[in-house]
């Protein structure tokens, strides 16, 4: 068994007997049964995970890794490509959305260079864990070779695991990439079967004309890889990205030592696809944050069965929205560990 | 004049200038224009209402109204009554689940008793406004006079005010009243003229038999009180709540006074519904916080022009949706105050 294999294994169930008692407890509580809705579920997903009645998430670690797409020689992005190092900088510096966002919700970020096109200095926070330098142009050839595609996974596998290690028990997922929304087009499109026309948006907001030249790349990726949806690491190497791959190993890793995963937009849902297709039993660690406006990525959610929380209309990616939905789990595990119960508020039960 | 309408010719449009600008500040900070969706549109508001550029509102305020309900004589509830004051202690005690969110996002939580039908004890931070002991069972004649309603609007605008003048600048609207969502349901199908099976929900929580109940009783108020749905104040005091008249004298001062109002799901909606109604300037004014289980949710926000950010099924009240959201609000203005430029950070514009 390989590293991947090996750590697919270890996926256990949620704990359904801790989860019951959760769901006791917030019978319990001062409030209809089930009336703050998601937040319930969260607090019990979460217990399941944990395996606390009451559980806590006291260290979040956002992990935005960065890679860089060969397609975007066919002009599918409004930005060049120097913009994504020029970001990682940005990100280092803390100037960037995802800084922000990530500083509200108190989690530590970190920033990984799974396939930046560029050498990029030293920066403090940086973990070099460089595949490749970009994918190949995925329109021309695979994207990367299956053996780069695993070893990105296995990479992001690694990440989960040094990390929960050094105490994170909250993962989120951020990407970093000019041009990824066009792979993770892709993918989706590969295993959903739709018309890439139906799938395909606009990423940071190209106009008219780059959609077309979009949809015609991510067709004739599709068309001379033939990306196999019923074996998830051919898709993931042919039409896929080395971010995707990474993060697909953070859930898969940190579902492995029982540690939910917040997921982003388009990009990590790319990821979660492909995780669980991977590994269906990841997708009960994997946390829904907000809906994108890139039209797949409902595909994607519907797909994985996950039902994003925030719709707030963004498109960023850097793991933005799963930042701001951190704030949303803190919220839901403070309902349990704070809030009274009927018996100590002595407040009458339903009629 | 009387206070109501003095405060109403008092709300003036946003400013429009300060907001070209956060617009252009907003397009140089280091993401794709526009790819942060809403929060972006929270910030243009929040600089048009506060008329900087780059706002913060540091004081956040959640205003919780409890009042009681005479229409609870015919069934349409699972809680008795006294579950009202009984909240309201445990309100006071720091247990429930509004207090938990508030905490959560940093606002102060303020009680105000605009209705409730019994006598609380002195409780600090409790704020004694009761115009009267419950309404009157509105299945059998009108909830209020028209002067009682108007006593609970002018209540809820002198709340704002005082609130405003303490350093408030983020107010968030909440609730608590045995059985009211079935006025907040009358108020929607009087202005919407949907039929009364189309926007009613259980509440709470509550079964098919209770449902049939509030169907019917609603119903028998809108026939007996056939309440004018070009005159709101009509509507209010005949199939409102006072609570829910409170909340909306609360947004109209709030607007008056340039600050945003976050308001919270179903009974908020009833009175932003009201308020809007009243005086069509509040709308800009007034953020949408959560979309609620109530089916007749929906139906007030598509009406008065407010999409919610968060869709978590929650069905609690309290404020707690706007709680949550408040935290969204922080998140947004931290962009704008935090985020560095594409001159700053160095990063290529799009191509």
């Amino acid at each position: 068994m390989n590293r991947l294999q090996e750590t697919i294994v270890r996926i256990g169930p949620l704990d359904r007997e801790i989860m019951a008692q959760t769901q006791a407890r917030l019978d319990n509580l001062t409030k209809p049964p089930g009336s703050l809705g998601v937040l319930e579920d969260l607090v019990k997903q979460v217990a399941g995970i944990t395996r606390e009645v009451c559980p806590n998430l006291p260290q979040k670690v956002s992990v935005l890794m960065a890679g860089d797409h060969g397609v975007v020689a066919e002009g599918v992005s409004a930005f060049p490509a120097e913009v994504t190092p020029q970001m990682v900088l940005n990100f280092a510096r803390g100037g960037a959305a995802m800084n922000v966002l990530s500083r509200h919700v108190g989690a530590e970020l970190v920033l990984v260079d799974i396939g930046v096109a560029a050498d990029l200095p030293d920066i403090p926070g940086l973990l070099r864990k460089k595949v490749a330098y970009g994918t190949a142009n995925m329109a021309k050839g695979p994207a990367m070779t299956r053996n780069e595609a695993m070893r990105a996974l296995e990479t992001g596998i690694e990440i989960a695991e040094e990390l929960v290690a050094k105490g994170a028990r909250l993962l989120g997922t951020g990407d970093m990439g000019i041009g990824n929304t066009t792979p993770s087009t892709a993918v989706v499109a590969a295993f959903s079967g739709l018309k890439v026309e139906e799938v395909a948006g606009r990423g940071t907001g190209i106009d008219d004309r780059r959609l077309q030249l979009k949809i015609q790349a991510i067709t004739r990726a599709l068309e001379i890889n033939r990306p196999d949806p019923t074996d998830p690491l051919d898709v993931l190497s042919k039409v896929g990205g080395l971010e995707i791959a990474g993060l697909a190993g953070l859930m898969i890793g940190g579902a492995a030592c029982r540690v939910p995963v917040m997921i982003d937009g388009f990009i990590s849902g790319a990821a979660a696809l492909v995780a669980t297709r991977l590994a269906p039993a990841v997708k009960d660690y994997l946390i829904g944050s907000h809906l994108s406006e890139e039209p797949g990525h409902r595909v994607m959610m519907e797909m994985i069965g996950i039902k994003p929380m925030l719709h707030m209309q963004m498109r960023l990616g850097e793991g933005t929205g799963a930042a701001l939905a951190m704030g949303l789990v803190d919220a839901a595990l403070k309902i349990i560990n704070e809030m009274a119960t009927f018996a100590d508020a002595g407040v009458s039960v339903a009629l």
